[in-house]
Parts: structure tokens; sequence; C-alpha cells
């Protein structure tokens, strides 16, 4: 049974680095930094929330395309922003074989540069418009920080929906619908999120606006798990997406951008995991039950009969289990699937099956408790629904304990988690403000919230609240 | 309506080149030559394609996994004779933003050599083994032939299973499964295949034997869809791959891998389709049933009415239909799905409400007939198996008539298709054949096969039959 060094209570980061190799959802030991290997239990949940992803683009009418990983160095730099904001961090394929290539390609960063001329060719009328499409690929790109694994990693598994519209009012609609989306789907991953609209000067690269979708982890610090672009007709011009309007004109399209990535399964890890181990949500868990006999000699076969029959009942009706008969003790065993956060674990031991019950025991607050077998399966998908609500609710509450509404430096400093201050609306102010709190400027609450105040560092009549917080 | 130039029974090739861009599988406009953009319709046929594959995986307990895409060229070099296989046909990634890398790292062409560092990690014991596992991944070769959508690509979406065993007897095991694997997978796909040991020149860098899968083509041409490979222990020396076995002495791990890529697309393109378009298996269709709508003034409401009631139905019954409400008429759409390959096409137009029936048109046969709407899920459902069945028997009623087992090299000239001829066991003899024929060696059948005449070239007895086709 291999031990936990690190308590999450009290050091989140290591406990974080140790448990992502024990629960086998990744191997760190490949040979290039901060490209690591996916072990079968860490695929299995990333292609769990995968899933849930595609439920929701079949749901909005987006189709799902695959984009070769390489750009050629040309359609990369036609849009300037772009290229200034992305160059230093891209990987360059020179060569093939033995010989050198006549133009450099890189590996996608994101791919805007790999789409939007082939989306210049495929747009022709408004009646091609909308055009809703995603992916889920790989992307590449060239970290200098220190990686942490799901976190900050240079091979990273990536999804990102991309849309063209007649004109920008059009655009909003969608910027509208994938903020639904992401309530649905970060409400299935029990991970309250806030959305912040970023400053000019951090927006994404060639974007007209940019709102970010942060959670809060249990060190204080903030993780962006994705983000929503209103590009406007910024690449439409240099790539010529344009389209022939109902009145027979030629005119640009507005294009939207939603991305997200393997982030997801940092903040899984993070915010609902336990000293324990991991504490995966139901809607996402790889295992959702697992059943352990308790076995006595002479009763093996009425215990493993009856949890094989559990095991059956509980398949055909939808739910992920798992039957645990290693040859090893019912103690080892609740340690492993408790490391792997298996939402509930059923235990079967004779007396059990004399009087046709099961003991259920939550993973997330070690609830036990006996209920009748001919009722388990109506009983369990209620303490899925249970389970899901109380991760929501521990992770908001933790949220909103955390975030922090105040009007001077003062106020803030040493707060822990995510502060709102006046700000007038220069970028100077915001900067000498990241310096005092050593974070970084995260962005506008995205509905309009009144702040008449005054800026904290200028004085002069504050615009709105900025917020900031330290950042992974 | 776009109008195909090409017909398959006239000119195969160019039917094929055009057909996958007609039908919406890929874009071939990209701007690097071989890297194709995959467009809805395509993705989803291979993702259909990869959920028979996954099934099959689960079914035989194997563990998906996702190693990184690059490899260092250290990892690359340690099997010698994968290295001279490979080292001319993988593209190089050499610098990093403006940094030029310490070491060149690789694309993956196949990944043995990302995985097989870490096997070395992961198995110690016995216990650890057998270890099977599998990813579906795209892999990149730099092809300096003539491109062809799915057959002949750059970047290639590959499936790739590679297991380790504690010694070549169970290794053997494996690949027996893996022919199990492929004989249903390809069942399902309507698609028989022929299994040939390669020639030792001819089997995978590295391998101690290789079988390939093939496919033969309507231009006789055969295409090789998958390969099993038995590794011996020839990269568990190199790369340390051995375990603790019972007895307490420490052994090498035989080796297997099973390979499939994005071809079987083209198989199921070219062997099923026809002058119309494409032909979809049921099995993997992305839209199996496709419902028109046949309206008359006044009618509009209840023939489609009645055309929502029966999608729901059929939706609710686990088919994938879709209802065709496009301002456009009823030929048009017809021509739309027949290039699209849609098995099955419903026409419910007001007399067919009335008399509570349908119309269901067979994409293979053109067969059309009425059936009750009560009936119709059951009907359905034996259509799909019928489709099934006639397109398998179809394909390998033109593999038997394309397979031509002679004993001399005149008899041979001028067949189509795949000629076995007696061989001595010699290079320079089937080199000399391969010559003559203008084709390549596929390799001696599997099964022993009873072989007492002389080689065609040099005149010493035959030791087996040697195929030899016109290849892809």
């Amino acid at each position: 049974m291999p031990e936990t060094k690190y308590k999450k209570t009290e050091d989140f980061n290591e406990w974080y680095n140790e448990i992502v190799e024990l629960a086998d959802l990744c191997d760190k030991r490949y040979p290039i930094k901060g490209m690591n290997v996916w072990r079968p239990y860490g695929w299995k949940l990333m292609s769990h929330v995968d899933k849930l992803t595609r439920d929701e683009m079949i749901k909005t009418d987006h189709q799902e395309v695959y984009f070769p990983l390489l750009i050629p160095e040309s359609s990369f730099k036609k849009e300037e922003e772009h290229i200034e904001g992305f160059g230093s961090e891209v990987y360059w394929v020179t060569h093939a074989g033995l010989n050198k290539l006549e133009e450099r390609w890189l590996l996608r960063p994101t791919s805007e540069t790999a789409m939007y001329p082939m989306f210049s060719l495929w747009i022709r009328s408004h009646t091609d418009l909308p055009l809703k499409t995603y992916q889920i690929v790989n992307t590449f790109r060239y970290e200098t920080k220190q990686t942490r694994a799901f976190i900050r990693v240079r091979e990273i598994h990536f999804f990102e929906a991309h849309t063209c519209h007649v004109d920008f009012k059009d655009a909003e609609k969608q910027i509208k619908e994938d903020k639904d989306i992401a309530g649905r789907l970060f409400q299935k991953l029990c991970l309250p999120f806030i959305l912040s609209k970023r400053p000019d000067w951090d927006k994404f690269a060639g974007a007209f606006y940019t709102i970010s979708i942060d959670v809060l982890m249990p060190s204080g610090r903030t993780l962006q798990l994705g983000s929503i672009h209103q590009y406007r007709d910024n690449f439409a011009k240099p790539y010529e997406i344009s389209y022939e309007a109902e009145d027979g004109k030629h005119k640009n399209c507005h294009q939207t951008t939603y991305g997200m990535s393997e982030r997801i399964l940092g903040a899984l890890i993070g915010v609902h995991g336990d000293n324990k181990g991991l504490v995966m949500p139901p809607e996402v868990a790889p295992t959702q039950v697992v059943i352990i006999p308790i076995i006595f000699k002479g009763k093996e076969k009425t215990v493993l009969d009856s949890c094989d029959t559990l095991y059956e009942k509980l398949k055909n009706n939808g739910i992920r289990v798992h039957v645990d008969k290693r040859d090893i003790t019912p103690g080892n065993k609740y340690y492993d699937w408790e490391l792997k956060g298996v939402p509930l674990r059923i235990e079967i031991g004779p007396r059990d099956v004399e009087k046709k019950e099961i003991v259920l025991v939550r993973r997330d607050i070690s609830e036990k408790k006996s209920v009748s077998l001919k009722s388990c399966v109506k009983i369990i998908k209620e303490e899925f629904r249970s389970i899901s609500e109380d991760l929501y609710k521990n992770a908001e509450k933790f949220l909103k304990e955390n975030m922090h509404r105040v009007k001077t430096v003062e106020e803030a400093k040493g707060l822990k988690g995510i502060i709102e201050l006046p700000w007038c609306g220069k970028e100077d102010c915001a900067m000498e403000i990241e310096n005092i709190l050593e974070g970084n400027t995260l962005g506008e609450p995205i509905e309009h919230v009144e702040c008449k105040n005054v800026c904290p560092v200028c004085g002069k009549p504050s615009k709105t609240w900025m917020r900031y917080a330290k950042t992974y």
C-alpha cells in the first residue's frame, strides 16, 4: 500500500503533485519535461469530461471537425497581434527525414491560423452562416515556467470551438450561448466559477475582448479553465472570411472562439480531493461504484455470487461499476479506491446477503448506511445527486468566503483568494496593485456592477471593479 | 446540385479522389500536401469506426492510454533496425520559440520508442503481465509518394495496441486474439480481408514477424489496412523491459503490436461505393436513415408531423436518423443522401400518412417497398442486417474472383488482383517476380498450405505460396 506523504490541508501544492501519480492519472517520468503520459485512469476521466463537452456541442448544433496539427509559417503570420502573442511559444518543425523543409511548420498552439484559411473557402453566402465547429485535439506551447500536471504542460489536451457569424450582434449571441454551456458543464463537474472580462493588455492575441473562466483552488490561487473570445472581424479581415449578404453586398464575418483544456482535471483534483486522495464527481467518475466482497471462510461463493448479481444489476442501470476481487484485505481495497476517489463503495458480507442488504459508503463524507438490495439502484442514483450537490455547495462556500470586495489596498493586503478593488481604467494603476498584492489582474466582472468609488492608486473616480488574485 | 465527373466503374482512382470531397468527408485544399481537413461527415464516420475498435479493446481487456506526440532522438535511436526503417520518414522539431532545442524531437511515426522506456518502469514482476494497452492518435510520416485521401497521407489517424508478455508463447496467444479482433471488426465493416505473413525483408522495422491485413480494392490493387507484429524480445532488450518471474529470475518481456489506420475509410469508400457515391455499412453510417417529406400544398403539416413522430420513434430505438426539411426538391435530396451513402431512405407523402405506411428505399440496391408504420422499426433493423450481409457478400465475391493460385509466371501475367505463386524462399526469386508482374509481395498465407511445386524462377522445390499484387 503506497503512503501519501503530503496532506492537502497542510501542503496543497505537494499533495497535488503526489496525488496525480499515486491515483494513476499520469506519469511524469516521460523524458520530455511537461509532456506527461496519460495512464488509463486519467485518460478515462478526461474522456468522460470530453463526453460532457461533446453532449453540449451536439445540443447547440456545433459540428466536430479535425484540422491538421501542422501550420505553415505563412498561414500563421497573417494576423499581426496573433503572431506577436504566440511567436515565442511555438515549436517549429524544420526537417523531414534528412531534408530541410522549404517553409517551416509549427505545431498548433491553437487553431485559428489552421482553420481560417479554410473557412475563407467554405463560406460564400449568408446561408452558410452561422458556421459552428469545434475540435478536441492536443495543442503545444513552449512553457518556460515550472510545469505542473494538467495545470501547466507543454502538450495540452484542448477543446476549441470556432464560429463565424453575419455580424457582431449574432456573434454576441454566440458568446451568450457559450456562457450557458459553461454554466451547465461546470455544474455537472461541481465546479463553481467566475467570469471576468480580461483587461485589454491581457486579452487573447487578436481578440476584440476575452472572457476568462476561473475557479478558485484550495491554495487560494485561481486556475483559468477556459476562455471565450469575441474576435469581431479582426481575423476575418486578414484571412478574407467574407460572405454575400441577402442584399448582395460582400461583408466580413464576425467570429468567436471558446476554449477549455485539461486544466479541468486539475480543478477536479484540487477542488474536490482530500487528505485521502481524489473525490470524483459522479458525472465523470471513471468508476462510480466499487463493490467489495467481505469474505469469511465457507461463505465465499454466496458473497461473490451476490456481488456479481449486483454488478449486473447496476451495470444494466447505466452505472459504471467494478467488483474488486483481488486477494488482499478489504482495508487495502478501501484505501485504493478512496485514493482514486470512487464516489460510492458497497460492502457485501455474509450477513448482508442473508438480510438482503448492502452497506453503502460515501467517499466524500465517509457516511455509511445499510440499504435494501431491492431499492438500491434508486438510492444509489439519489446518492449521486446528493454527492454532486454537496461537492458543489462546499466549493461554492469556499469561493464565496474567499472573494473580497474592498475599497483600499490596505484592506486588500493579506487577504487570501480573489480581491475586487475599484479601478479607474488605467493599466498603470492595475499594474501598481498587481505589484503590491503580488497577484495578477483577472479582469472586470462581466455583469455590470456599480462602482462609485475612487481608484486606490490615482484617486480618480473608478469606472468598475477589477479582480486580482494569485494565479496558476 | 454538384455533378460527379467520374464513374467508379470507369475510372476508379479519379472517382475516389472526387467522391471524398463531394461527400464532405475531407477537404484537400489545406496548404500542406497530404495533411487534409476532416470535415464533420468524415470525422463522424471515423469516430464510428473508432467506437467499434474501442468496443473490441474493452472486450479484450486492453487499457486506453495516451503517450506524448514528441519523442526525444535518444529514445528513438535505441533499436537499430527501427531507426533504419523510420529514420528517413520522420519530422523533426528543432526549435521552440526562438531557441534551438538541446536535443531534437521527432513527431511519432508510431509509438514504440515513446512507450517502451515507460514500460520498462511500469513492469517489475510477472504479476504486472500481460500488459495490454492501446491508443488512438495521429502519427506522422514524411511520404514522398503521391498522396491520396485516407490512403496515403502525412498525418495519419492511427490505432496502435501494444502488449507485453511473460514469454513468446503468451505473445503468440495475443497474436491469435488480434486476428480474432480483426475478424469481428471487419465483418461489421463488411470488408473481407486476407492475412499474409510478410517476407523477412518487408516486415516492420524491428519485428520478429509481421502479419498484414489487406483488402482488395475495385481497381485490382490491394490496400493494407493494418498489421499485427510479433516482436519477440527485440525491443525488450534495448529498452530493458524485464520482469521478475515466479522463480525469482529476471527475464525479458515478449511484445506484440497491432496497428490500423484511417485507411479503413479508404476501403469503406472504395469497396462499397458506386457511381452514385458512397454506400455506408449501417454499423458505421453517420446517418443510418434519412426521412424525406414528400410535400403537397395543403398537406404540409400532416406530412411533417408524421416525419417528426417517426424521427422520435427511430431515435428512441437507437437508430441514427435525420429528417431533411430543406426547401429543395425531393429529387435533389435523394441525390445528396445517395452521395453520402445513407443506407436507408424513407419517403413519406400524404397518401402514406393516410395509409399509415412509409416507403423504404435501400441505398445499395435501390429497392423500394412500402411497409406499415407499426412494424417499421423491426423491418428497418432487418434491412440493416440484410444490407450488411449483401455488402459483405459482394465484396467477398469480388475478392474470390480476383485471387488466383497459379504455378507459372506465364499464367500469372495479365491476371488482375492477388496472385499466388510457388516460392522457394529466396528474396531474389520473389523480386524477379515483382519485376515481371509489376507488383509487390504481400507475403505467405498465414495458414499452412501445402505447395509441392517448383519455384517459377529458379526451378528449386517451393516451400510455400507467395502472394503478389499491385498495392496502394
